[in-house]
């Protein structure tokens, strides 16, 4: 019987509580820590996940940062905006002023850190005004940005095994699953049983869930619908009721195609991302967001391996609470 | 004898046009290629960089990204401004209006695509109002930014063999090659011969240079003067000689811990950045530039290993010349 | 009979070609010029500007700038991103690290210098490569802004006599004319009938235009359905075929309540803001666009004067080819 | 006898106490009210501003806003970025895919609010975690913005008599006062004195004070020493002892052509701006700062007329704590 079935839809604040005491890791890697479950991601994982490099091929795993993204402003959530300081046009009109013929190009960026494919940091989401690790809010992420958790202290950690759950082939319909589909411990745990050896989740794992969210705003979009509502509206995702596995499967972080990780619209009556307020400030967990998995899981389907190398590096941007990042999966 | 004993200083034009004849890779791989050196980096590569795994420690040679950095706004580079939309102390007031107990922090960013560590793309640089591969610079790069050649193209490909050449350890005084000092092929050969088998170069290679002059940056910070000169000032570098070095050895790309690649001053009388004008738009290099190679460089003295997995993945900004990038080296 | 029912709507370039020769003002005020219509603006009409002070009643003719404005991204033109470096939270919780109790808010913004209410400065329509005075326009504006023109020329001029021209009110329907409604000369000159003398139109003046577009787009919010195509879409607005009466009148510039000051669909079959390519680069007219004018027409309505001390002072940033502007009108 | 001789270097915090309770306007206007000194500039002063209009000669008061400014990057305030999104060069090129030789040029800007020729917003200082009227701080100004006194209320309002006392001129040397010269009132009064009966100084008066620290600064750039520490630097300005002179005037606002309005070093051992924290929690004055006031100087010096009508229009960015301005004299 899936857990969310036993979900009490007008208490979101008491289920919260429960879950965040069942799975908090606060103190875990001591007082100061600011990498919660990236401390699972040990040196002995980077040489298994090394070692799974058989063909060499390489993937991607980043959507494109640009003006014609999925944001809509929300919360000041605006896509990239790019611009040239320099360009080719002035350089060869001989506009620029440089010696012996050379010309150059250069740009500029203005975009929320968190406008396309990213890893949330562990400042990025409060639990009552507690930030990860049982620090107050207030004293992590002022106005000058995350104090203590900011991404740049996981700058060199996020490489290891990768793993890919096609929770969209292995559960839904041509290979997506509608919106507001709650994915379970039990989807997660049929699709690893349905992908084989490759695909077992353990410690320090990085775990990629594909749902086919994204495949199905590519289509749209192609088929002249735009992105609709892909940055916050309705989407499969993670149940809820996921928190215990999340937790006890002691993955390093986990990362979807989607915009927000969690199925939408949530699973109480009023709620907003209730289980980001479980993951991030209790388990301490790293969340990716938007991450474009369509051709990495072709490959995996056509060669029948779930498991890869991956290297997600977030920009060490400081202070940040989140970070764009082109993951690489290598196989 | 050094090469750049030869070079006449009062021709820079001539000194380029020639290095550019003979280093041209225009149409080696097609009318249409986007990548560059990037061809050279092989599947195969990637299972051999993959192999050099041993220990699973990892690195970030990536600077930080923040508003204390070097940039001094020549040509509009500044530093980057880093800003909250939501932080912690809002959160933990209450003055967020989210359900349940929820706080969030967000942030956004402004800053130009080379103002700490990068990627310079293929579109950067321009000889005489041709971009890489012979295309015209107004064709390739206009305000909309790069419509050909944008670092996108490249968001998969950077990850392989890596090497990194500790220059300042091998030839300077105390790790360091003082400002103006020009690396000749003849020190990269010979910091390959000293540094041994693991350091050897070649077809499809990732090439770090250590000069050591960020390692100065860093003390002069720390000893109260600041950044100084690092952006845009003198600096040790590459020779202009080394173009044919660069040509002949194949290598996919070549990345130092300096603002620009290159020696500073420029070894002729009146010139900018003359090595640049053959490598990206004849060569069709990718360089990097602002890497942080001190704690890599430290670990490969340790134990006498100068090679490793390198993923040094762009930011895949459509139409950038450049890209920030976090590079993360495996042993 | 309109003189638009004489346009031939198949060919836009021969039309703009005999409008601009009849309507340029290439060289009237020298070589040099970079002020084109502004310099129908004399010290004469400031002080006939400031004696229609009576009452000492102002208006902002501003629209709001901020995130939730009309803009939609098209050509990156998005809406206004402000962002705040320090809080009232910060300060009230002690986060600042001030002496003696002070606390402190600053913020920063990031724009489209069209984004809002705003001047179109003279380097911002070209006419087949020819900006204002023909000028080429590489050699005005490049990649470091316009060169020549920018809008910080114009930073002390802009104030004088102003007049509102209500065609909303004297033309259409309740107070607004139809999206597509091309605004005639013979419209402007019933409007001028019908306000009365304080509403003579001529030499130097500010011409202020409402159709009543704002007010639709007002509503259209007020009532959910958000901006619409305000920015970029259907609309009101001056008739190609004012051009002559533009020229004639003598104006020193001219604002409307619309995105783009003529009608749209432009009265061509293929067209892109025709009536632009003759104002500005030929006539050299500064054309302001998304201004309020609803407040100032109540007012102007209820007591029948209709002109007024204008003070329309563009922020002067170097090198920019327009301007947000908050324009003063005092009564 | 000055009263800065009376300040007790030692206790800044008794001293602002002191004065705040002294020149409290909490409530005057009501507990809603978010004008302070605004409330001054009533519609009579406005017309006896426009009286002042003889000749008609127009000043812009601003500096130019651009790359090259006077910010360092202290609290994130750096000089604004413009970059274009559209040139004269791809225009001309013919790049830009517009139909019938029309072709266009774009432009955005990043920058902080107070970077150059500026208004403090109400919102820009707190006392002791209270803003303008006794607010909260945290009440007023979060991550969102200034939530009550938003620049934008008031956009229409800043227009009126404006008087220009230059100190710089009557007091100082060569027309400019040395760093950290405290202005008292008796300074003022002095001046006001030698500049004869145009210069008096009362309720609702827009006041201007040229110390000649921007002139100064300009030789200094001329003579290739650059702005130094214009931002943030040594510096003349209003003394902490003029709190009492500015809460009697009944002033509406008062500019300076310094970085930050008071002398600096501040008149206190360990402070930062101590009249700020007076003057705008507490008395509710808008602060102008960065103007240029040269021009209007000479102007004054050589008619002998220090008044003149003042338009210095903020830019209503929704919730900013302060903006850029372009003030405009006319005389």
């Amino acid at each position: 019987m899936p857990l969310q079935d036993e979900l009490d839809r007008t208490d979101p604040e008491g289920a919260i509580a429960a879950a965040a005491k069942r799975c908090s890791n606060w103190g875990r890697w001591g007082a100061d820590d600011v990498l919660g479950t990236l401390n699972f991601l040990t040196e002995d994982k980077r040489v298994e996940g090394a070692r799974l490099v058989r063909r060499g091929v390489s993937f991607s795993l980043s959507q494109a940062f640009d003006t014609d993204g999925p944001q809509k402003g929300w919360r000041r959530r605006t896509n990239p905006v790019h611009t040239m300081t320099d360009t080719g046009t002035d350089a060869e009109r001989g506009n620029q002023g440089f010696p012996h013929g050379i010309g150059g190009a250069d740009d500029v960026i203005a975009m929320p850190l968190q406008c396309s494919t990213q890893w949330d940091g562990l400042g990025h989401i409060f639990d009552h005004g507690n930030a990860w690790n049982g620090r107050r809010a207030g004293d992590v992420v002022t106005s000058e940005g995350d104090l203590v958790t900011g991404i740049q202290t996981a700058a060199a950690h996020i490489t290891g095994r990768g793993v890919l759950l096609d929770v969209g082939r292995a559960i839904g319909t041509d290979g997506e699953l509608p919106d507001g589909f709650a994915i379970t411990a039990e989807h997660l745990e049929a699709t690893i049983a349905a992908q084989g050896g490759s695909a077992r989740v353990g410690r320090g794992d990085l775990l990629c869930v594909r749902t086919g969210r994204l495949t199905r705003a590519r289509r749209d979009i192609a088929e002249g619908r735009g992105w609709g509502d892909y940055a916050g509206g309705a989407s499969p995702g993670l149940s809820f009721t996921t928190a215990d596995w999340l937790h006890g499967s002691e993955i390093a972080g986990i990362a979807t195609d989607t915009w927000g990780f969690e199925v939408r619209p949530n699973e109480f009556d009023v709620a907003f991302q209730p289980l980001h307020q479980v993951a991030i400030p209790n388990i301490g967990l790293f969340l990716g967001e938007m991450w474009d998995l369509d051709a990495l899981a072709a490959d995996c389907a056509a060669d029948g391996v779930w498991d890869f190398f991956l290297t997600a590096a977030p920009l060490p941007v400081t202070g940040a609470v989140g970070s764009p990042v082109n993951p690489i999966a290598v196989k």
